[in-house]
């Protein structure tokens, strides 16, 4: 049996339940018995030593030790000698049917975000499920993002999060008794948390608006599938961006559309391609401040590009804005929705993940006013609703100020992260690692030479636990440049974590050997 | 000027901010300006006396009538001798577009919930939006319940919401400094949330899963929008049940399949009108603990039928279990998807809005091994994701035993309400409203004589806020049932507001004046 460690230690989920009937070492019983049952916990999983996680879980050595004789006892563990504890072969839960396709498995292996802008790998028409969803499989990239993993981009530094204040406020939102709120909330989402986020959007982004114009969604993601159906039907054009998001590439095949890749240079989306490609497309989702992934600040050339095919093919542009708060270098970009002042012709995404924490699950939408309804009027067909406490503790952490200090005081933390990960690439040397834009947000990406495989360095690293990604899985059909990278994302990892994952990525490099 | 009442008091959503340097007064200032250009405080509506306001927001009279003054000195408000403040005529925020089509200002004015199962109005082809979201124009009706009128249907107690002791249980989950928690999340929702409902739904509900196959989602409407997308493809036929639940029915729009209206009796949905009218459909969404709106229980014979037709049509059925927790005579009925073990053909979707309150967003998916990860997938692909903290706090919640405390408790609770209810209808007369099935649940129906328009009734109630919905608004098409009715909700009304609600309806009552 193939020994391995895990990708996920749910050991760190056992919480005791304080009012039990049940020993904790009964708890902790059930509990890892659950997790074998589950699949979570899978044959030949490597359990931590008994000391290390007695430690972890703040529970007696004797406790813990007493948990693993007992399942050892059961054969849902086992013991090898000298070697520590494992989940037994014979323990294993449901087995889990490999992603179909070959270039599936290997995006499997290679990266939790490699997935969606591909095309569709050809499921077997056995399986259950709609066609649309089978246009989906693989593995699905935020939910894999692993926060524990070096490099993992996507993630803020949950390690400055302000539990404390947070948690302060929320409790806060109880002590109120807020039976109102508990109902199934206001139809744009709570009041007072858009008109923070409209203070805030014109300070902060150049986005004047009036909180009548924004309207709540737990997550950008939420926020595409929203205008997606609001503002497209089946079978039209939308233009994506290639290499682009792919977690808004599955939003828009859910939505029925077709996703055109459109090409991306040093200065962004090229609308000229776009007009080519897909002329009578509905609608355009672009990152400008911060292209996602290669990074590159769209012109204003292009942007006025744009806004003016919008104008005339009377589409939409979805501004997904996830990140440009943190500008390492140069001047702040506006966003392009404030070049957008008069023909509404833009709906600016916003989101809390990368600011605070995705899992908040608190994004929202800046929508012209003829729009304001229709987009509302989706948004709760779809039930894409947001818990009130979420809400109105947001909105408070908001308004009075917090969010701002919480920015400034990240942006140095982020500074250090990043000048840290472009010292180690310097230092690995240019000719492995080259990054060219890295002026803003929360990762870079570093180009690798032509012949190296990122898909198969990536894996390598992930094999690793080192939480990079392949530039190649972002890539939207088969058609797009050959380029190779690998995406670092460095918020949520510290500086010295930072060094020791690049000398890691060193030795895993195709001429380390 | 046309004076009103405003159906949405928007200043009981006024929140000091303790941390603010603004004084009081201007903060309610500030609040009122921008209820105003929000457009949510629409000219012509009367605000409360300060006296009143002061008494409800806690704060001193002088700051309130402060506020007033000043805002009348801005032009935002006026004051009318000896009749009240106002806002302002040309203080109007954006003029809101009346929903198109003579049918739909009917139903606007009629109720909160007598939305969707209509025909799709006829939009003009020059409002913006996709011709999918014009599907759903008129006002949505979860967002419009309103918690403060009485007998609106759909809520539970949020009176006996247990705030401290989720506040409590809350305020650990932030102590705990949850970093790993506020990535993405697990791809079916937190684990110890899945363990805590399998074993709940076992004890309470006859239904044996493993936290394998519980997929969490931000409630029972999402939950189907992700069923239907998993499940069927654009065009597909879905049965619905007719009348049925409005909100499902928005969500199966946008998922792009043709809902079928299939009739209801006395023993449920109609297995062989569903046959007849599209043999060929792949999924079948029912409510057979209790039928919303009818308030009937399947028979055992339809839920074998039910299950027998999904078996020779290789379908799906979707077991909508909102309420049956409440039994309030009879045997308690056990949920369909408890015939269903060998099969794989029910998809049982559970709900903590009305054991808990709607504004937590929970709730889940119990899902055949064979489509756990086509549905977890579209789950993702949606972003119907639910906050870490929620989450956590219900696995706390639930598995530390308080939910089934909580139902004791409220059961003895909706007890009282629904005898009030039944006894006040009974005064009121049998020939005015009759009611057949309420043995379950947190609302009834009342049925009306032949010659009383519901529609009218119920928009006369709601003038009255109460918060009463038409039976007919919760048809399917034009071909249904002709009987009409009046939904009472009785979770969220104390007794003595029921009674006096009750008498309102028989002064409205037609033969009343």
């Amino acid at each position: 049996m193939r020994t391995r460690a895990t990708a996920y230690p749910i050991w760190n989920r056992f919480t005791p339940k304080a009012g039990s009937r049940l020993s904790m070492r009964e708890q902790l019983v059930r509990f890892f018995r659950q997790g074998v049952a589950d699949g979570t916990l899978q044959a030949g999983i490597r359990l931590p030593a008994s000391r290390v996680l007695a430690a972890e879980l703040k529970l007696s050595r004797i406790t813990v030790s007493g948990a693993y004789e007992q399942l050892i006892a059961e054969g849902f563990l086992e013991a090898r000698q000298g070697s520590g504890t494992y989940v037994a072969a014979h323990a294993a839960g449901p087995a889990r049917a490999p992603a179909p396709g070959g270039s599936a498995s290997i995006a499997s292996a290679a990266s939790a975000r490699n997935t969606a802008p591909r095309p569709p790998a050809a499921a077997p028409a056995s399986t259950p499920g709609s066609q649309r969803a089978r246009c989906l499989r693989g593995p699905d990239s935020m939910s894999m993002a692993q926060a524990a993993w070096p490099l993992t981009p996507g993630l803020p530094a949950l390690d400055a999060f302000p539990y404390a204040l947070w948690g302060r406020l929320d409790g806060r939102f109880w002590r109120r008794h807020p039976a109102p709120d508990l109902s199934y909330g206001e139809p744009q989402g709570l009041l007072a948390l858009r008109v923070a986020l409209a203070e805030y959007l014109g300070a902060a982004r150049g986005v004047v608006c009036r909180p009548h114009n924004i309207i709540i969604a737990p997550g950008a993601q939420a926020a595409i599938a929203i205008a997606a159906l609001a503002l497209t039907d089946a079978g039209d054009s939308v233009w994506v961006e290639n290499p682009g998001y792919d977690a808004a590439y599955r939003s828009l095949v859910l939505s029925g559309v077709t996703a055109v890749g459109i090409r991306v240079d040093d200065a962004g989306l090229d609308v000229e391609d776009g007009r080519r490609r897909a002329p009578e497309a509905r609608l355009a989702l672009v990152s400008p401040s911060h292209q996602y992934p290669l990074g590159v600040t769209m012109s204003l050339e292009r942007r006025l590009a744009l806004l003016q095919w919008a104008d005339e093919a009377n589409a939409f542009i979805l501004e997904d804005d996830y990140d440009s708060e943190f500008r390492h270098e140069g001047a702040p970009t506006p966003a392009l929705k404030a070049l957008d002042a008069r023909n509404g012709r833009v709906i600016y995404i916003g989101t809390l993940s990368k600011l605070l924490a995705p899992g908040l699950r608190l994004g929202y939408l800046v929508v012209p006013d003829e729009l304001v309804e229709v987009l509302q009027t989706v948004r709760n067909g779809t039930d894409h609703r947001v818990p009130a406490s979420i809400q109105a503790t947001a909105a408070e952490f908001i308004g009075n100020g917090h969010l701002g200090a919480h920015i400034r005081r990240t942006r140095a933390l982020y500074g250090e992260r990043r000048a840290a990960l472009l010292e180690a690439l310097r230092e690995a040397g240019e000719a492995r690692f080259s990054v060219t834009h890295a002026a803003t947000g929360l990762h870079l990406l570093a180009h690798l030479p032509g012949r190296v495989d990122d898909l198969a360095l990536a894996a390598a690293a992930r094999a690793h636990r080192i939480g990079v990604t392949p530039l190649s899985a972002y890539r939207v059909g088969p058609g797009a440049s050959a380029s190779r990278g690998l995406l670092m994302g460095f918020g949520n990892t510290r500086p010295e974590a930072i060094r020791a994952a690049v000398r890691t990525l060193c030795g895993l490099y195709p001429d380390a050997g």
